[in-house]
């Protein structure tokens, strides 16, 4: 720790850290209001959903029980009325970091941006980890990234008489390269090969800048950054004809997101093939107090599918009630005969 | 067996006997076809939904993943219309009774009605197991059950112009009570209370009935029957002013229905509490090939949750595939990218 002891943050205090705002978190948060846990969730990504949003939001599914079909965005959104009723604060764009487990038995999580937890239990509902942008595969690209080379474009006017490549062939790459196009000295759209995975509309409107001598648009690969000063000079491009250099200020790579276990791979648990393993009595790791739930749980037969992530999160949570209220006994009530539940989705609704 | 070769029911073959036509029988019909294995469904009661229509149809449900609320019978369209596709024939009125595993490992099974199947595996979602009509414990009712004791009524016409006593005070007792005083000599409802579990518009309806001298209402337990030349001629009642001999040729019993294991408590699985002991990896029980999800499955911590039964069923019937093409790899695709689910689905809607 650095900061002074002023500075340190006022940790969060509750009974469970969801990790993960997909599909299986979502439920994870309704199921621990249901049976009287708190919880607050984080996620990496700037929106909730997990894969069903980042992924396939308009494609149907047709595998969740008694759902014939919906959209992978309209099951996100039934989620949110279901846990609607108790509140659950979602920090978005917090990617879980560090863990550590406080004498009691209590956990304190960090975040990258800070925020910090003191919980009884967690539950990782993370998925395949989070979602990160594919970075260039070159050592040099390092030193520079977020003064020269860039993963993603939060200040458009950063870039006001730069001279920008941007690097992509799907939405994102088009629509940046269109945007920043208004602001720059000179915008060069690059992509290993001239076809695109982004909408029609996009892709016509890039052309037509093009012809209209607005931006540049280059078939090719980047095989090197030519640094000076610790500044970016030009790109290396490998294409058909050969090798060329492109000058260039500023790099945007727009090559998509990849999933990345991350923090999460250096916290002592059992993980085999990039998952938590778990006990399937109760989806606990080999750390009793964390959980795994959802495509990150790792146990013979596992099926990545939604309607299993829900079940373990059930199962997971009333364990987690243990660590939480320790002294009291939890007694089992059908949904159907809670009236404090009733109630609270009446007053939701 | 006794009956002779021509006689002999041809059976009925296909992948997956689904035993229990509940919550979780009908998504495991849904599941099964999924996956590509034809399944039949049989059920002991008259009409499908097992608890959830049995026991409280109109309550809401609260803890269904993404149905934010919808009752108990609602559910049950929502399933049935979710395997529509897969027109899965259900056998209902089918109590299953025996079980024998052939040489080539296949397993034929029989119904008390004379159903029988040839299956490569048996999923038992039989909830608490076949609801029974919770009968007379008496010694003496035994041999008159089907002549003069009944416990359901099959054909009115058998009750004109005899001497009837209805035994019970909920809904049927009320309106089989008030049905059968139109053809009946006389017909008394008994009752141990003076209050019922009944419709409130039915009890009124009986009250005016008794006042209006077209049946009779006692309060009182019975006690014995007499029975003379195998038949009955009175039955005893105890009440609070002592105990009565009350006139009866026939005695219908109608006390609800109780949930009984039955038949398949002598299938040589490992069973704890009622429940048949199953792995948590595909949910198959002692017997390979016989696999229990829903609330008949027992396994440490299991929760009698809808939710656990769905997901039992969908890893139960991935190993189930195994049985019915041992030669072929079962591929796993995503409901959202399932070309034939979702002509399928198209095609039923
Ligand atoms: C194209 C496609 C189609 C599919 N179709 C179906 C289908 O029809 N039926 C079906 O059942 N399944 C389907 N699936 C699978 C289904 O989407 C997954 O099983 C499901 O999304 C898993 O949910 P989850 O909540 O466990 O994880 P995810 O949806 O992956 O969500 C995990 C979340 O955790 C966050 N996270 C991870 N690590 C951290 C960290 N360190 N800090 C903060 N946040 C973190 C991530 O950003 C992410 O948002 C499909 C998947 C794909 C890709
Ligand atoms: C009042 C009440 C409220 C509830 N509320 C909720 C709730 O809010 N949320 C929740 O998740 N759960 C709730 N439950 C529990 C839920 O209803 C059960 O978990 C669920 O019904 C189990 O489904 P199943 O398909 O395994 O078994 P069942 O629903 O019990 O169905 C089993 C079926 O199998 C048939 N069967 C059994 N043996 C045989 C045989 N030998 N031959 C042929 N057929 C046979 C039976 O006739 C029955 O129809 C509630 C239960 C009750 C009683």
């Amino acid at each position: 720790m650095t900061s002074d002891a002023n500075q340190l943050p006022q940790p969060i205090r509750t009974d469970v850290l969801i990790v993960g705002a997909g599909p299986v978190g979502l439920f994870a948060a309704f199921e621990a209001g249901v049976i009287g846990l708190s919880c607050q969730i984080v996620d990496a990504l700037g929106k909730i959903g997990g894969q069903c949003t980042e992924l396939y939001p308009d494609k149907p599914i047709y595998d969740i029980p008694a759902i014939p079909a919906c959209t992978a965005r309209e099951l996100v959104d039934r989620l949110m009325v279901q846990c609607k009723p108790f509140d659950v604060p979602i920090h978005l764009e917090q990617r879980v970091q560090s863990v550590e487990q406080r004498d009691d038995g209590r956990w304190i999580v960090r975040t990258d941006r800070g925020l910090v937890f003191d919980v009884a239990a967690i539950l990782l509902a993370a998925g395949n980890g989070a979602f990160v942008p594919q970075k260039l595969a070159l050592a040099e690209a390092v030193p520079l990234e977020g003064r020269h080379v860039h993963y993603s474009v939060p200040r458009v006017a950063d870039f006001a008489d730069k001279t920008v490549v941007v690097a992509g062939g799907g939405d994102s790459a088009l629509d940046w390269a269109l945007a920043l196009r208004k602001v720059a000295h000179r915008v060069t759209l690059v992509h290993r090969r001239n076809g695109f995975s982004g909408a029609d509309s996009s892709v016509a409107e890039m052309r037509r800048a093009v012809e209209a001598g607005e931006m540049d648009f280059i078939v090719g690969a980047i095989s090197g950054l030519t640094v000076q000063d610790n500044a970016l000079r030009s790109i290396g491009l490998r294409h058909i004809g050969g090798e060329t250099q492109l000058e260039a200020e500023q790099l945007v790579v727009l090559y998509g997101l990849v999933a990345d276990l991350g923090p999460i791979a250096q916290w002592n648990l059992s993980i085999h093939g990039g998952r938590v393993d778990v006990d399937t009595s109760n989806y606990e790791s080999s750390r009793p107090g964390i959980f795994a739930v959802g495509d990150i749980a790792n146990y013979p037969n596992k099926q990545k599918l939604i309607l299993s992530g829900f079940h373990e999160a059930s199962l997971a949570l009333r364990k987690a009630y243990a660590y939480a209220f320790p002294d009291r006994k939890r007694v089992h009530v059908h949904s159907s005969y809670d009236a404090r539940l009733a109630e609270k989705v009446a007053a939701a609704a």
